[in-house]
């Protein structure tokens, strides 16, 4: 600390000779942007992501670029947020492209698909295999710009108030899962019910739910939802990695110097490693709460829901493919044929390690 | 670009008032840094990707901080460039803890643990469970600081100029495969040796290896073993990730003004996802190239040699964790004590969700 004062002390007498023109110049512009978010504040994951992504470029920007984060209803409703970036009341929107499925059909492919991406996989087809450059095209026809800025991995099945023993028992269910994952679960007999985050607990514990998944254990934990179920079912086979993402004013985003640009750009894909490190951690930490102090009782879901699922997900993927618009078309065909080139090695040297290290190497 | 320039002109005339006092006066110092780095210039992945942090670095500063990167050789050789930062002839090396594994023993735990940790679980240890904090104390010892720019994802087993049917075909193999993967090969029988990567091709096509293994697709086709082997055995059981790491003078950082810090420290996490991006992207697609253009077969290791192999690196674990000195066996405890929660969820989650979409969903 000593030696920076010193440093900074040595900068004040000799700073303004060794500095440039026209860049210093505007590396002092002072830039506040709002970033609005669909999460509540301090929302374990995305929200506190979606914080800390505004810090990192406050402080790399050393303020010249300020970000003040609102939390989802603060400035505008969780699901104005997209909208609040077109019409200019915000500069940035902190959400789930997927929340924005009415603008198009696209959008889920850079969130989650049902049975479709992993974490690993959605990057290296977002940076390396044309993902960004579509997404670009996608969001082109809204003005904005979207990268993404953290992921969930793989996310838990869901709370059931009874066992699942098998497919025959979906029948009928009332289950709160949202997205492309609610039409697969409804193609599995399920009658699927959309309800925000806060409202699952009671609706499970009034009956109203017989079933609910939200994000995995760690989020499920601080709300609560051990407290009326106790079967607890992995892996979710719709939801195999979920992005957030941060979109921005393409215009405002271009208008900045070339150093803040890149400074989002990078502060977004630093927090999509973090994001990801908080959940990996995290999760683990949070189901050996629930099963050791609250009893849940953890569950693999029974091989015929995973292959009936697989059938549903394959619909739903063909009828996105086939019934889309031109973009969503475009969007499908991208994602489909670099997932068959990326499993290759998932499946080949990922999975074919885990299971020889599940099998074989127990340390204690 | 127009509208950039626009605002560029309006700040050269409202610049200087907006201004702060000691903030931008420091933030207009130009600092010349100097990247030694142990990989080959346009090393495809960990080479391209210290250039890229390099430049990140540069942009996201406006210059302020401007890192020259030098290949292996050009300044220091690959193996002297932690020496050159501790001794100041450069102040950030690129490159992998394990090659300092003659400084201390404890840096295997921070680039690849044969049987160890995937990429994800590497990340969430040393973010959120306690993995950064001991490594400082490692490199403490020497005056540096680390942080992870890359990593490989889990790696191809190796090349064997005979089809391996059993671990019996081990015994006496001559192998290139170096560090504790190494010692884990020679438990199984073979007799190991250590050669620089631009050496392998020579010494597989004279005979005087029977196998290779370097880090997999994307490197090993470039490298063009694929001409004078034919079996391309998979995973690496002692490779399941492997990071490379910057190192930077801790002095130097901390008299860094906190915005460039920030940069530094942001960068090489965004790196830490593009690097494992691109050979997650890339990997697969030179296997491909391997097998339908070259004629190269692949292969799962088996089983019982992958059984051996995580006994062996067991015991290689167990000596580190009661052998090493006392930071050493520190880390060792706090790796082992996060492995095991981590891989709960790695192995419900994670590998159940690959197992099912590798059963049931083909979508072509």
């Amino acid at each position: 600390m000593k030696r920076r004062s010193f440093i900074k002390g040595a900068a004040l007498g000799a700073g303004i000779a060794a500095a440039g023109a026209a860049a210093p110049a505007i590396a002092q512009r002072r830039i506040n942007w709002r970033m609005v978010t669909t999460w509540p504040r301090n929302f374990p994951g995305f929200g506190v992501g979606a914080q800390r992504l505004a810090d990192r470029i406050t402080q790399m920007s050393e303020g010249r670029l300020t970000v003040q984060v609102f939390s989802a209803g603060e400035l505008v409703p969780a699901l104005g947020t997209f909208d609040a970036v077109i019409e200019g009341s915000a500069e940035m929107s902190h959400g789930a492209a997927y929340y924005w499925q009415n603008k198009s059909r696209a959008t889920s492919f850079f969130t989650s698909v049902p049975y479709g991406m992993t974490s690993r996989e959605l990057a290296a087809w977002i940076r390396y295999m044309g993902g960004q450059e579509i997404w670009d095209e996608v969001y082109d026809q809204f003005g904005v710009k979207g990268f993404l800025s953290g992921d969930t991995g793989t996310q838990a099945g869901g709370w059931f108030r009874k066992e699942l023993k098998g497919l025959s028992d979906i029948s009928g269910l009332r289950f709160r899962t949202p997205g492309l994952g609610g039409q697969v679960w409804q193609k599995l007999g399920a009658t699927v019910v959309n309800m925000a985050g806060g409202e699952i607990y009671a609706a499970l514990q009034s009956g109203a739910l017989d079933a609910a998944e939200f994000i995995g254990p760690y989020n499920d934990l601080a709300l609560g939802f051990h407290q009326v179920c106790k079967d607890y079912y992995f892996p979710s086979f719709i939801e195999p990695g979920l992005a957030c993402e941060l979109v921005v004013s393409k215009d405002k985003l271009l208008a900045l110097p070339k150093d803040l640009q890149m400074i989002v750009e990078t502060a977004c894909q630093a927090e999509y490693d973090q994001v990801a490190s908080d959940f990996y951690a995290n999760d683990p930490i949070a189901l050996q709460t629930l099963v050791n102090q609250h009893g849940v009782r953890v569950h693999q879901f029974p091989e015929e829901i995973l292959e009936a699922g697989a059938k549903a997900s394959l619909e739903i993927l063909q009828e996105l493919r086939e019934g889309g618009d031109a973009l969503t078309k475009k969007t499908a065909e991208s994602y489909v044929k670099s997932l068959n080139i990326l499993r290759t090695r998932t499946d080949s040297v990922d999975m074919a390690f885990l299971a020889a290290r599940q099998k074989y190497f127990n340390i204690s």
